[in-house]
């Protein structure tokens, strides 16, 4: 039992209070977790290139405290939790995973339904807030906030890890490598398969890592930064191509589909541009190519293709968290990094004290960033 | 060995000599199969709603011989024909299988490569026609213009059938009831769940029918010509919906998705119109949904929907001639067909003289028809 145990403990968070605006690292009171939550201390959180609420929150709603990716240890735990408990090392989920739901016992996703609607409110299950400042309720993003010294998820929405692993490097299972290497390898069929990867961020690396390692015949990686190149190779492309080197008006998916005699058996977009979606889709090989949607597009963008494409065979499915069950699969990819499978710490390009939290947003917008990783202590 | 054996034949065709015109039924000379073709007697061939070239014929060359439905009798072959013999009953395949080629060998797809490309010009495989008149010469189609009496294919785009079989029926087995029995019957899961077929022309009608024998658990027929609904019933849907008939604003796939509790589990296009393409995939379940596009676009239309579609779990691909290998499985589903458990005869609601070709188009054009048959003798 910890001392802040049923208490409200006031610690720093990083608070959105509107759209585009720098966060403000203001002190916050963090109610204690009720029945079937968890308070977590968050030691260590990962930041994306672009992290505005706009993109990943469709609802926009402010204040509140952003932040996806983190590592913490359990602080405290409310009635009724007994997946986690206190002095675990955990990581929270944005894609929860409550075992009870008809998705989760579907067998075919894991895309939880149990806390979806208040969760895209910035609301705990029981519709209410743990945040607050001097009485003004903030909201959560995602179900799990990690831009807060402490916040509260619900029990659904964490996982114990193994202590033994770096939660200065493992935060970033929370989403990004763990969204690209789970869409590849529950992708059957990609051993002795040719595939492409549109995009060289964390997503798109770790895409290109697990295709190496499952052991496809040749990775195309893809990208307009030139310095992504010996990124990809060390990840594991066997290719790299520029589309903005490519002769005038050669579209990438024709060049694709030339090098590879008559197109890609496997896609994946990592990039969140829905023209390069196309291009992913229109990269596959007739009859059987199959192009996985990754990034996460911009609000009311859509995606376009002839009917045809699909008429002639390609298979055009998408993934969030990589398809990952985050309760039931996220200890054994942590397993496989400690056993050195799956590459983590290569992710990290820049670390960042908290109180630079906004300085981090600068240097990934340079694109010279993979993935930063900011100390919250 | 028939009397007209290595001899021009001369008998009637219906040419289209251009986009839009009526067919003109003329004497047309029909060469005698070269290396690795056949000639077939023709003896009935399906129509279309729409059989115009614009729509199946990107090319739209001319004059040429139409008609992608037929049943017939082998009168001669080629040199190193050994598939068929003279007096087979076979069905001419528009979407051949030579066993050979690297699509045919992939296990994955029944998009045979091998006459595609000359299949597209309206030609035979050696670049060079079978049909003239007066010297003039007169294109293919699809690879077996079955709008006339004697036609040449390519011995790997036909297949002997059982001859107890009627070709007056089976002859509609060379396109749209394979099509969308295929589309279904290939799809993995579909017993046990919840299916809507979008179209309730012969293709939509054959989707319902092999979603009722596989087990679905309901069936949705969804059409806006009330007239259908008789006819899905009578295939084995469980409901009808018209679109036009929700209310005002109501959307088709919001409709369906509130009536099953989150979506279909299988949902399938047949009617070639993208903005049903896209209701199809939003009626889809998240998580798992799965809509296969069977229906052919017109040119320079394009499918769309939101990434986040697919993002969450629903896969859009598609069914050319219902991913049926023709050599290979048709002769198959002929027995099914003899044995009663598919559907065919009931498809037939008009059955014309060749003469009356043109006026077949009409009465489907009215749109009491689901399919007629030619005599074309």
């Amino acid at each position: 039992m910890s001392e802040t145990a049923g208490k409200v403990i006031k610690c720093k968070a990083a608070i959105c209070w509107g759209a585009g605006e720098p966060l403000k690292i203001q002190e916050v009171e963090v109610e204690p977790p009720r029945s079937h939550e968890v308070r977590v201390k968050i030691l260590y959180t990962g930041k994306l290139p672009v992290q505005s609420p706009a993109g990943a929150d469709p609802e926009g709603a402010f204040p509140v405290i952003l932040g996806h990716e983190g590592g913490g240890i359990v602080e405290s735990v409310g009635d009724g939790v007994t997946s986690v408990k206190v002095g675990d090392h955990v990581i929270p989920l944005y894609t929860a995973e409550c075992k009870e739901c008809k998705f989760c016992k579907s067998g075919k996703t894991n895309l939880c339904g149990k806390v979806r609607a208040t969760q895209g409110q910035g609301l705990m299950p029981d519709k209410t807030s743990r945040f607050s400042i001097n009485g003004q309720k903030i909201l959560h993003f995602m179900g799990v906030s990690t831009f807060s010294q402490y916040t509260v998820v619900a029990d659904v929405s964490v996982v114990a890890i193994n202590e033994n692993a770096p939660l200065d490097k493992v935060c970033l299972l929370g989403c990004g490598i763990t969204t690209g290497w789970g869409a590849v390898t529950k992708q059957p069929g990609v051993k002795g398969s040719t595939v492409a990867v549109f995009g060289c961020g964390c997503v798109g690396l770790s895409c290109v890592n697990a295709a190496n390692l499952i052991g496809a015949s040749r990775v195309f990686a893809v990208d307009v930064n030139p310095a992504k190149e010996a990124w990809a190779r060390k990840f594991g492309a066997t290719d790299f191509i520029n589309p903005l080197q490519l002769p005038e008006g050669k579209r990438i998916q024709d060049h694709l589909v030339e090098l590879t005699d008559g197109g890609l058996d496997y896609t994946f977009d990592a990039t969140g541009n829905v023209d390069v979606m196309r291009a992913a889709l229109e990269a596959c090989h007739k009859g059987w190519g199959v192009s996985t949607v990754i990034g996460v597009a911009a609000a009311g963008k859509e995606i376009s293709t002839r009917p045809f494409q699909l008429v002639t065979g390609r298979v055009w499915r998408g993934s969030a968290f990589g398809g990952v069950k985050g309760r039931t699969e996220l200890p054994g990819i942590v397993e496989d990094y400690l056993q050195g499978n799956v590459k983590v710490d290569e992710y990290v390009t820049h670390e960042f004290k908290f109180a630079d939290i906004n300085k981090g947003f600068d240097a990934m917008h340079a694109g010279d960033c993979i993935r930063a990783v900011v100390d919250m202590w």
